[in-house]
Order: C-alpha cells, then sequence, then structure tokens
C-alpha cells in the first residue's frame, strides 16, 4: 500500500480536515459559531430561519426584496405530490419516525421536476423544495423560540450527516441522495439521536421520582456514557447549549412546567463538576422542545427541519468544485494471499 | 483552529487512512483486489455469490452445512412485503431506478423485524434480509458470467458508497440507513453510475455508425472525460476488468452481439496509448451486462445486488468497534467576526 499516506489519522478522522469550506467557521477551543463568519449569537437575536437558509445557500445575508423572494418560493413549495401523502398515511404504526422522513424524502425525488439536473442553480432550487416539505412533513409551528431553535442547528461544519451528504453527493449522485445519506446520519444516537436519549433519561428520573444527581452518579458508577455531554469539536462550552439553557428555562417557567429545566441544570452542574464536560446542543434541546409542544419521538425530525438548510448548502458547495472523497483502509485482515481452500479441506 | 491537524490531506482524503479493516485488502500498484485476503481472481474461478457473502461477513470461508445454512436463509427471506410490492407497482413512470431502489431500501426498515436492534446479531440477520430483499427489488437472472460479475462487484474496501454507509453507522444509526446511504452514493457517474455512461457512448457510437477510435479522439479533442478509464487507487490494471474483458469477448460472441466488445477492444487500445490509462471495472462491464441481457438502466442497480454484501460487512465491522467518524473543514469564507447588519445597512 505505497501510496498511501504513512501517518495515520486519529480514528472516526478526529481533527482532520477533510475539505475546504466557505459556510461554518467553528472555533472549537472558544466556543465560536459563525455561518458565513456571523456569530449565531448575532444570527439567535436578530436573524429567522429564512434569512439564515439565504445566508446559507447564498454566502450573505439578503436585501429586503432577496428575502421576500425566498419566502415566497418556500411558500410556493409548501405542498406534497398527492402520493407522498397517500404514502405516509399508510405507513404502519411501528414505523420509526426518522425512517419515514428518510424514506418520504427518497421519495420525493420520484415527482422532483430538476431530478434529471444537477447543476448549481437546480440544486439551488431543489434546497428551497426539500426545505419546504421536509417542514411539511414533520409539520413544526413556527414560534420565535422555535425559530431561534431553527437558526441554532441550521448548519455545523462537517458533523457525520453533511459529512455523509457531501460523500453521496461526491460520485455526482444528486441532491435528493445526499440528504437521504445525511437523514440516516442524523438518526443516529451519537448524533441528532441524542436529545431523545437525553429526554428518556429525564423522563425516567421524573417517573421513579430519583433524584437527578443520585440517577446521574449511579450511570456513571456503571461506566455509562450520559447523553448530552462533551462534543468532538468544542473544548469549552457549545455556543448553541448557551442559548438553549436559556429558552429551557424561559419556556419551562412560562408552559408551566419547569421540572425538566430544573433536573437538567441539576445534572449539568453535577456531570460538570464531576467529569468536567460541558452540555451539548442536544442536552438543553432535550428540555426545550417539550415545553414547544414538541413530542420526544419529532426531536430528531425537527433538528432535521433545520439542518436541511445546512446540508442542502454543502452539497452545493460540494459540486460546485468537486472531487470524489475516497480515502482508504488499512487491511489488517488475513495476511494476502490467503489460498481459497476447496469445501473439503476447510 | 488550533486542535487541526496542520498538514491538509489531499482533496476528497485521496490517500488518505480513514479506518482500519480486515475485509478488502487492495494492492493498487500491484493490481491486487482480495477479500479477506483471499484472491478475486481464485474466487471468479471456484466461488459464488453466497460463499463470498460469508466470506465478507463472517470472515473465512464457509464449510459445506455453514454454506448450506446461509443459502436456507437467504431463499428464506426471498419475499416483499406486499406494501413494498404496491409501491413497486406504484411507481411513477419518470422515476430513476436508483431512486426507486434506494426509497425501497429506506422503506423495507418499516417491516424489519429486527429494526430496532443495532447489535452484531441482529445486522448479520438484516444483512442475509437486505441481500435477499435488494436482489428480488431488482430481480436479476443468476447465470454463472453473473455469479462472476457478482463475486467481482461484491466488495472494494473504502469506495465512496461504502464510506458513506460507514460516516452514517458511525453515529449508530442502523444499517437501513447506512445501505440508503450506500444506494445514494453508488447513483454517482463518478461510482456506480459510470459503466451506464461507458454503454451510452457506445450506443452513440453504433448509432451514428462512427468509428470508435475516431469518436473519442474526438471526445478527448474537447478536454471530455472518458468513463471507464483509471481509478482512485489502482495504477496499473483493476484486477475486474481483466475478468470482464473475457467475459465480455466470450459472452458477446455467444449471444451473437460481439460489436460492443469489439468497439470497447478498440477504445480500450486507443485510451491506453493516448493517455496511459487503464480500463478500469466499469469500462467491461457495460458491454458485458448487454450481452447478459441487462439493460443498461439496470447496470447501476445490478452493481448494487452485488455490493450489499460488502456495504453490510463493513457496517457490521464499523459497529464492533465504533467511533464517530467526524472530521474537520478548513474555513475559508467571511473572516470571522462579519457583521450581521441590519437590513437597510445591506
Amino acid at each position: 500500500m505505497s501510496s498511501l499516506t504513512t501517518t495515520q489519522p486519529p480514528k472516526g478522522l478526529e481533527g482532520v480536515v477533510a475539505t475546504n469550506s466557505k459556510i461554518c467557521y467553528i472555533d472549537g477551543d472558544h466556543g465560536v459559531l459563525a455561518y458565513r463568519g456571523i456569530d449565531i449569537h448575532e444570527l439567535a437575536e436578530h436573524s429567522n430561519f429564512e434569512e439564515t437558509c439565504y445566508l446559507l445557500w447564498f454566502g450573505r445575508l439578503p436585501k429586503r426584496n432577496e428575502l421576500n423572494n425566498l419566502r415566497k418560493q418556500l411558500a410556493e413549495e409548501r405542498h406534497l405530490d398527492p402520493a407522498i401523502i397517500e404514502f405516509l398515511r399508510n405507513v404502519p404504526k411501528q414505523a420509526l419516525p426518522m425512517d419515514v422522513l428518510r424514506t418520504a424524502v427518497s421519495a420525493l425525488a420520484f415527482y422532483d421536476s430538476d431530478q434529471k439536473k444537477n447543476d448549481h442553480d437546480a440544486n439551488i432550487r431543489k434546497s428551497i423544495r426539500l426545505t419546504s416539505q421536509i417542514a411539511m412533513i414533520v409539520a413544526p409551528t413556527a414560534e420565535r423560540a422555535l425559530v431561534i431553535a431553527l437558526v441554532l442547528h441550521a448548519d455545523h461544519e462537517l458533523n457525520a450527516s453533511t459529512f455523509a451528504a457531501r460523500v453521496t453527493a461526491a460520485t455526482l449522485s444528486d441532491m435528493h441522495s445526499a440528504v437521504t445519506s445525511a437523514i440516516g446520519a442524523l438518526k443516529g444516537p451519537l448524533h441528532g439521536g441524542a436529545n431523545e436519549a437525553v429526554f428518556r433519561i429525564l423522563e425516567t428520573i421524573d417517573r421513579e421520582k430519583a433524584d437527578p444527581v443520585e440517577y446521574v452518579r449511579n450511570m456513571l458508577a456503571q461506566k455509562k456514557k450520559i447523553p448530552g455531554f462533551g462534543h468532538r469539536v468544542y473544548h469549552t462550552e457549545d455556543p448553541r447549549a448557551t442559548h438553549l439553557r436559556v429558552m429551557s428555562r424561559d419556556l419551562g417557567k412560562s408552559s408551566g412546567k419547569p421540572k425538566w429545566y430544573e433536573m437538567s441544570e441539576k445534572i449539568e452542574r453535577f456531570v460538570k463538576a464531576e467529569k468536567k464536560l460541558n452540555a451539548n446542543v442536544d442536552f438543553y434541546s432535550a428540555s426545550t422542545y417539550p415545553a414547544l409542544g414538541i413530542d420526544e419521538d419529532l426531536f430528531t425530525p425537527v433538528f432535521a427541519v433545520s439542518r436541511i438548510s445546512g446540508w442542502t448548502a454543502h452539497v452545493i458547495e460540494q459540486l460546485d468544485d468537486n472531487r470524489l472523497i475516497r480515502p482508504r483502509a488499512e487491511y489488517l485482515g488475513p495476511e494476502y494471499p490467503n489460498r481459497y481452500l476447496p469445501m473439503d479441506q476447510r
């Protein structure tokens, strides 16, 4: 394997630069996250989801008529082919919501008027269409608190789902293939599925009337990983957690269900002291979403409603200057040549 | 970004080791491909697809009763839920075959009895099930020539579709998500879609009664890439091309349609002399598949019927010793902090 880079990168490509990108800036040491250079704290305060989509797709903030135009286009795409609606109606009860979303997005390709095109402009149209369609499939309400959550979750550089989308797109496959891959990756509990895992713990503590700190101490004693803590990239507080903590507290109060925030806050303080781990974006979204009336099994689909804006921006960027993403594996199996033994000699 | 590896790997992660693997050995300088250390030339001569599946999934050749048992299990899984059959019947005419396959596999998750399990044994069962189901959806006939083609295409280390599957699986998402990602990546013309592109050229030459060498010379003069030549990993002949060239020739003769082989052979000789590029696996599969009665739009789906064995083996390997695959991007966009300007100052 003489043509391989000889020093092997760390497992999971940790810290390895896999591509250039002009979309998302992260400084993991200082807890900075910015879209096209604009800090998410400014965006969370002043911006909205459509404007954030524009920023991600076109690289700058929209002028008034550009934003109005994008809103109009998003509204025009707010419909689903009757076959997709029929499909959603007939999904069996046992199907998992993320499996349904993945399949529905995959099937949307059949009805996309641009499906045989893969150029920049066609992919902008597909991005707008998919952003509307995914929101329709998941059907979230758009209160200001949810808008902020959507802005905060819109992009996060080469997170696993975005990387899966770029690997898929880089074969010159298409937008629907790439987004379907992303949804599949987002489903995992090490990624978008983490906030569901956090909420299941909060629910169990509540149901068993357990002490939150004792419950988590017990998990740690059993060497269990506490979901919602630590991050591959941030070595300080995840800037999204800063916002979600406040939202969780305020929404908990105003919705008359402060218990999820109160438990979370105790757990955060304990894990921080005990394990020096910071709460990440998933930890406080677990107590924020229920206060917005979002059910546990919709946490990850709502994440997708937001992240579709980043996925599509990355796919467009990948295709604008494409190279197949095809690393190597270091072979550690039976030594070559390993002889093919006939059946009766095995 | 102080925590990033400072030397940036080449674009597309070329030559970068992204993981260890015991499945597939490639020596790109000497044109060697081996599954679990066993050379594919030996497998193409002696083995069959079910045995190759066993080898990929379990790490060694099966004993007679183990092979019989696997064949029995594959046969038992050879059925589709009526809802999936109904779905396939109702797919609109304009839908692309790989979009249909991707959606069908995504929807199979709804009916998988192991869908809430993600352990090693459940994933072996899902691998067997998906291998049978994909073959049913694509419905290929299993002549010896096709069997050899299936063995040759079964795995190829960290090719883009397998890498997409591993990136997806590494979030602890599930087998169906990973295989759906892989199908989406395989669809691209830089990957599984390449043999279709080769065949379209052969068809055009045939229809226009053009001289194959002149036609390709003209493409090169227009700076067009000739599909089916060159490979990211092989710097000599792709060992799969060696087999497919012979199959293409022999099947062309026996099926009474030697023209595709004859054109291909002329093109290969010219491109090799002119550009020093070797034919890859896609080049001769384009002239082999039609001789097997496989239509152009089923080339890539048939590739999936075979590669499902490798995808599933890699997903199982990934999950047996998992770490999230999450590289970084080098940010080249507007410098941080880029201020959020109010609407009327833009």
